[in-house]
């Protein structure tokens, strides 16, 4: 089982509730040799920070990784790497007054049915603050892929009904206009309309859904496993594990639908002597191995089910009431926007791991 | 690694080539006790098998599974559960003139760049033939989820850009209505249309994209794990290991972006003295684990990548050549058609699995 | 869980019952491009058929496997392999007044007591029949490991009271030695010995134990793995699984116990400018990983629980019972010759998934 | 791969080296509902920890464990147990000296091998330390068992030629017994004898082997599963994977070599209407599922790999050198005392898994 561990060589295992003591996550097999230290770690977290703008939750964790274990005179040892991430700041207090409240789009009922019990603190370990573990993972996971030539960016593709219009082809261009959009989005006159769409929403007391999209440059052909190891499927389950994601697609995704064989087929052709394709509908995978394209794919998040509009509800016991969120609570607009380093990371981590089971396949 | 195994507790591995002697299925973790013949599985194949209507694949391969152990006085004893199904009819000679083409939108270029060597006969283990094992195993797991109350289907929801309207509250109505369409689309209409449209498709030498919805029935509340086994991520993993398959969405999906969360939010309520929710846009999952609504999702199919059009493309070493499928070659024209047993079965694996592991979790 | 499964990367799953149709074995993760074909299995199975000699028991089984899968043109293609051995001659009539009986030593009132059923035939899933599929698998191992120049040999050490005197230094001598005696043990002397009470204890209806041991050339250093995966514990875990082992031991085992640290210890030494040990008391494993020395290993066996003699007993209800094996039944007198392939098996498997799993560790 | 993970549903997964800031463990796959307190931990570290008695490492570690995440007002909730133990008092100056030898019997040059580098303080990740982390999560499978009518018990049954004589009929005085020996002995008689044997051996500057035994009492039948997952191959796996331990047996064990089947065959009995065996010689277990006798093993354990006398090793880099272990170096003098703890925590974590594996088994 291990529901709380993800990957085959390249495995990590998360731990920690929103407002216990602190949250963390232990990697084991990453190689050793690998030159890390806790910043690498925390300028990844940086990225996933509440109150990096005034479009994601205003809590300020300034969350602070430190490593316990695994790295020796600034290396990998290939023991595993133990990160521990305290939890500042976490007043459980104003929780109090809901804590018998079925929250609507919320775990707290299903994790009651299931278990009988729940740490409803912030939303114990259903709360997203798990992701920050994912994040500071997948760190590691994009310095051995960048060790490996791999890159990878993720970026907000689409807020509400509003779309970017995105150039892909230069990733350093992309990474810069990407981190320079207060909401990942490295389209200028999207990132205008779609703040100014959650600033009206957040004053409403609402909330908005939002789409990411990732891109994988560089990963050589032949990476990845046949039959249930393909490589989308395992990006589908890491992207589809995150909180709030309702759907996953790759290359053309739901778009291949409306298409014809002749259409939707990349013809290959040959460039600087590298046989490769013409276009790339098929998102970088053939038969869940890659193609040596680059890998393409998009996640959809509903809008955040914390919202300060009071909503009708039940209580634990089943009794009618009112939930109305407390003053002050600090919820995302959009839960896309934060969620834009927690995809590139699970798409690190899925990458790195087929890159290092790929060693045993050839004699 | 074993990539060619799925699940956790309810674990099966499939072997096979399209054109070799046999493809098969080893089921370990099925409990004790369940009744089972060779007649349950085959029924299965049938639905899945070619040649059922015009508008799949002509091939005429009568799957006839036979079970080699597991099963004692016609019950499962607790050991793995053999299946074996011959391969027939199956003339690889036809394939030899473009054994050295890279096919566009297949699997055998990916699999010469990681292995070095490719059984090219009918598309060895990269065919869709592989599905036949999942849906002798998901049989199975069917007749377990049934003992237990929970029922599955699957139909088409889509081709193409037509669309079926279905009406879900029924599941023996939505079952008979699947079972007696050519196409397994409910919906009369909508089927007249599309089978129109394949016809003319495929005489064009073309094919066409689809969508599978499935949905489970009476899956208690507190089914599936947290964090990286939430059971949509189960889902995903298992749709999006199917050929062909590039898009998963569970409850709203894609469409749940242009949302506001006081829209998504489905409100809690009472009915028989039992808390369920008022709407089901979650798709039956909050946190990864079933709220006891209905569990829906959908899989977005690409055109099938094998046409009779004729196509631009290289050998294997890089020379440009024309591929040209032999005359006679049997292909469905659209592969979402026959991918809909299979949807059935991978749903009924996940569940199944996530059913026996719940065991574990209260004291 | 995945009872029927062994190995990380390199991976078996075995599945049959001793009386069902056929067993079989599908291995998974074994690297495209080994030479294999149906002999190199058929000549390893072959060693461990019974009837090889008067010392085992003499049912004629003359196993002959077929691959199904897994290899193209002579050649691993890095997909599943697929082997089946189908059951011959299995009368399980003569098993029949016995069925409701509780046999002394045997699985027959474990496997009721967890399932609630059993599949009594000839033993069924609890039958050393299985172990024919482990030695198929190892043979593969073996062809995977020769290529990387590592050889693995075992014998009988130990019949009841009478110990075998062994050269070990020539791998070739030790191979012909081990197999020119009628009971796999290299030592003429010893032989004459064994085979004398085995044959005085055969006609008094009764059964011996034995011990095997085993020893693995030119693994070299660094292969293996910390903590849980130890190498020793997966030996010792591949041992243990073996149908009447009782016990493993790596190195000196038991006997280091009654060592000073000062004698136990090998002390490192420079031979051909390569870093080995002096003495080999810890096997060629420190810390779970190798050290580049010979890998030693030993494996008690326990009497044959299936004697002729009568046996008091109980039925599956509790009724006093008296047990009389029908005549003509065949059982080894002394199960730990037979299983002497099956430990080399093992410990091939066991060393092959280290040795490709050692492939992801540096970077 | 995860080698550093251990256990099917009830897992563990260990992280640290002995000379970083914290060794820990999480426990994923307990059961919601548990009651736990740090104190539980802290009770059973005590019992592990060195500077309890003249006779183990006079290491005042003084282990105080935090749990960090999974309990919440006194219970298990079914996330992961985060567990983590600080390092105190870890002075690694003095490993200075000899930190490019090569350490006869340690894993220095293997991991070196492995990995290329090596976190040397303390003997890193391949310190016993980390058996604490095994302790820690061994106390909660106690509590689990315990709460199921379980009970685990270890004890030193020899130290170099000194056997214990060990009357096992009562747990209850079996335990207290154990407890008040300072080396685990409940023998009086041999641990007057043993601990002289160790004043003497460590006053000469050397070191002894030992064997440890447990006993699981009131395991009910029908827990395990066949073939590779069998009670005792885990078993095998757990204690071999300890440091150390050089051997394992089930029952008889070695001892079974020299036995006749009708002798080591244990005959089927009623006692209060319940079926179990005259004698134990298998030691609780047939086919790998417990018959409900008692489940008795031992481990060996070779002597102390640090010892005080000069050693006569080399460099990393070859070279000729001689070792003295600094003055005031704290060691065991015979680790198989400190192991009695650990081996009961790995007794403990084996049975727990099969246990909750086991409600998944049947209809």
């Amino acid at each position: 089982m291990a529901s709380n561990t993800f990957g085959n060589v390249f495995k990590i295992t998360t731990w920690g509730e929103s407002h216990g003591k602190a949250i963390g996550v232990v990697i084991d097999g990453c190689p050793a040799g690998l030159e890390l230290t806790e910043n690498d770690i925390n300028e990844a977290l940086a990225l996933r920070a509440p109150g990096r703008s005034p479009y994601t939750s205003p809590r300020i964790e300034a969350d602070q990784a430190e490593i316990f274990s695994g790295v020796f005179e600034g290396k990998t040892t290939g023991t595993p790497i133990s990160i521990i991430i305290p939890n500042k700041h976490a007043d459980s207090s104003k929780y109090e007054p809901i804590k018998d409240l079925l929250r609507p789009g919320h775990a707290n009922f299903t994790y009651l049915e299931k278990y009988g019990v729940f740490d409803y603190r912030g939303g114990g370990r259903s709360s997203a603050r798990e992701t920050a573990c994912r994040v500071a993972a997948g760190a590691i996971a994009k310095k051995l892929l960048s060790h490996n030539g791999i890159h990878i960016i993720a970026y907000i593709k689409q807020i509400s009904g509003i779309e970017a219009i995105i150039e892909t082809q230069n990733i350093e261009k992309l990474r810069s206009a990407t981190h320079q959009s207060p909401i990942f989005c490295p389209d200028t006159q999207a990132t205008s309309a779609m703040t100014a769409l959650i600033e009206k929403t957040k004053s409403e007391g609402n909330s908005l859904g939002g789409m990411v999209e990732f891109i994988a440059f560089s990963v050589p052909a032949g990476i990845g496993d046949p039959i249930y190891q393909k490589l989308e499927a395992n990006l589908a389950h890491a992207m589809m594990s995150l909180p709030a994601s309702k759907g996953f697609e790759i290359g053309l995704g739901f778009g291949s639908i409306a298409m014809q064989g002749s259409e939707h087929n990349d013809l290959f052709t040959t460039k600087n002597h590298k046989i490769e394709t013409e276009t790339n509908n098929s998102g970088g995978i053939l038969g869940g191995i890659s193609t040596g394209m680059p890998i393409t794919g998009r996640v959809a998040f509903k809008p955040t089910s914390s919202i300060m509009k009071e909503q009708k509800t039940l209580t634990i016991e089943g009794k009618e009431e009112s939930l109305q969120l407390p003053e002050g609570s600090r919820h995302d607009p959009c839960v896309a926007i934060r969620a834009v380093p927690v995809v590139e990371a699970m798409a690190s981590l899925v990458i790195a791991d087929a890159l290092l089971l790929n060693r045993c396949v050839k004699l």
